[in-house]
């Protein structure tokens, strides 16, 4: 047991240069785990003279992924080149070649995932992401192996740093969404493009792979549905902060007594005394309602270069042990049910309301009729005429609602001759946990 | 692969109906993971004729330890009796018949537990302890896995539901800690004698087992410096309040760069912000700090039938992996670094200090000029008039000091003229993580 392990690297952004930092800095402490020296040796780039803040050997580098995915010395390949279908080639490639992966590329698992592990599977190889779904928190593991035992009922995660940034400073600071974007982009929480995290995709990649994980059921990045935060203003921030209310982006995955289940991104009021609720700045969270467990909550750091690469070197440590006992291949079992997704009849919730209206005799018995019509019914109302105009605003948080009722109620609404106009609607969570 | 596999029980109170009802319960999910039957096939038990609140075949119930441990049937010993001398004597007999263990047991674990872990290696035994820290959260797990590619430099744990309930109630309604505690023993949350809780000792025993895990190096229960709630007042904590700080009673341990450890309990100050000050009620959580992943923290229920039982029964399920893979007995390392304790002039930390001072001209110099003697500087200072008295109100927040300093300043306090009481003093931590 002296020969050491040779990992190559898909890829040496800011993840990847951290993979090959940790691996050096923490050498003694995976030595001293695994009984072997463990060495980055081959690291595919697109460009090799570029110039990078981490000390490489030129020799290791190479742009040929083949020197990587073929290369009979290298055990372990570790993928952080993100991209989708040209990565796959490689990871199964790889994987056919006997090659271990880790991965931290959500992109990818959300949506090839099942197949990748089948071919892992298939070739009694470790397939690992643990990076892909909230950074540093090892929350894969948890709910594959800490909660092993129990029945996960319910997932509430967030999964995206940008948009939590943006989210906590629109709050704590009053100020307007566009503003906060820019300045996140300058910060380099979000990208010149943002539409990807604030649309809520990179949180919907990231739910499906918890929820396939949690629910033991094959989930695909179509059956999330998703809102994003673009439209969020600074009047609804203000009303939530009114009426004890924390908005965040939440992904939920929620299942029944029938297995049947709902998987959401959506912006989301919670109580401000929900664990989620103090989560902040670009801090991730995933939150785990088990039925015999009761609350869990997972908190760190969601991306990051050396979080996420703690990640993948803990992933690689997994492997490793693995490869010293010949027990590769083994870790996730394959689906337990068939996907059953909940209807919008059987998906319920709270709501939040804000809609101006004609400030008149009626306007306000108008909506509550629409209300009662369906029999939705209101926690919390507030009505305050608008400045300098002839509207009146009212916030509503309903009770609990199915979505179908609630949809009809909404498109029946805009029709209400004393509605001026519907701001906005809110999901909001939290105070019965199911 | 059809065998299926028996689980004896030591014990059957409130964890041990639990890990009943939980293998029974989950039985579908158990034996997708393992690809068998499980089964809870003997129980030892104190009262044959005891009535309880489960279903139990009379027939698997023995008052006879041995009809578990002597027993070539069952694969799987589940001590779940509690306490600490005839309980090791069981568990070192029950691996040397080589028999996996898995103990919710952190009396046993702080004590012996290198000593077992040793004994099941020897045997090539599993010995899992997830349940015994923090009941239901998946700490250890993640330590020693989910981090296992980072240098841990400090873990602080809110773990010891008593007193977190206590705190709690004691600083969201201004009530006094004799009567909150005796509201905690009317619901159950306390016991009749509560030193172990309240003075600290439960807590000890749980960061002497993280400590050990975190750092990889054997710390003892008597490594631990404790000091429990009882003696804090409300008065305390209406000015944590005015301050901005929440009270905890606060397990920590930190090593610094030569892997020097210190490892403590005490009633700790914690800025609101901190994402342990909001971890309220019976909840608990382990907040870590890595090197390379930075702040994470895990939240959930530390004790309650079933969250105990789900980490016990998960621990379970990977001893039947392990037995499906025959690689029991290779999760824990041996310690990588010999123990080095900080001394007193190493313990850096701020401080939170309430005194009594004769309300006099120079009083506040003379303390002033007390602290100067130890380069001890001030972040914080109040000093009020207590009413009916020609005494004043003295509350310091110090910068960071040495517990040595700090030690020698409390001595010379007492008996400077000026100080009539030194009322209390507490540490501060959260702002600068290390």
């Amino acid at each position: 047991m002296v020969k050491s392990i040779s990992i190559g690297l898909l890829g040496l952004g800011t993840v990847g240069s951290g993979v090959v930092q940790i691996v050096e800095r923490h050498q003694d402490k995976l030595m001293h785990q695994i009984g072997c020296p463990v060495e980055v040796t081959k690291i595919v780039v697109k460009n090799l003279d570029k110039k990078r803040d981490i000390d490489i050997d030129p020799a290791k580098l190479t742009t040929d992924p083949n020197e990587v995915i073929e290369n009979p010395n290298i055990d372990i390949v570790v993928e952080v080149m993100g991209g989708i279908e040209e990565t796959r080639n490689y990871v199964i490639k790889a994987l056919r070649n006997k090659k271990h992966v880790v991965t931290a590329n959500k992109d990818l698992m959300a949506v090839y995932g099942a197949e990748l592990l089948q071919i892992a599977a298939e070739n009694g190889c470790d397939l690992f992401f643990e990076a892909s779904v909230a950074g540093g928190i090892p929350i894969i593991r948890s709910l594959v192996e800490g909660l092993a035992s129990d029945r996960i009922l319910k997932l509430m995660g967030i999964v995206n740093g940008t948009t939590n940034y943006i989210l906590t400073k629109m709050t704590e600071e009053g100020r307007a969404y566009e503003e906060v974007l820019k300045e996140a982009q300058a910060l380099g929480y979000a990208e010149a493009d943002p539409t990807s995290d604030v649309e809520g995709l990179d949180a919907a990649r990231k739910m499906a792979i918890l929820a396939t994980l949690g629910f033991s059921m094959l989930i695909d990045l179509d059956d999330v549905k998703v809102t994003g935060i673009s439209n969020i203003t600074e009047e609804d921030l203000e009303y939530c902060k009114r009426l004890g209310y924390t908005m965040k982006l939440i992904g939920i995955a929620s299942r029944d007594e029938q297995d049947k289940v709902e998987v959401s991104v959506q912006p989301t009021l919670l109580p401000n005394s929900h664990p989620l609720a103090s989560v902040n700045d670009v801090f991730n969270a995933v939150y785990v309602y088990g039925e015999a467990v009761g609350e869990t909550m997972f908190y760190g750091p969601g991306a990051g270069r050396l979080p996420t690469a703690t990640a993948v070197v803990s992933d690689v440590v997994e492997v490793m042990k693995n490869m010293r006992l010949g027990v590769n291949g083994n870790r996730f079992a394959a689906p337990q049910f068939t996907k059953q997704l909940k209807s919008d009849e059987e998906i319920y919730s709270k709501y939040f309301l804000r809609i101006h209206v004609k400030d008149q005799a009626g306007a306000f018995a108008a909506i509550t009729s629409l209300f009662a019509d369906y029999n939705v019914s209101f926690e919390k109302i507030l009505q305050l005429p608008l400045k300098d105009s002839d509207l009146a605003e009212i916030v509503i948080i309903t009770h609990q609602a199915s979505k179908k009722a609630y949809d009809e109620i909404m498109k029946k609404l805009n029709s209400l001759d004393v509605v001026y106009e519907v701001k906005s609607s809110y999901r909001v969570e939290g105070e019965e946990v199911l």
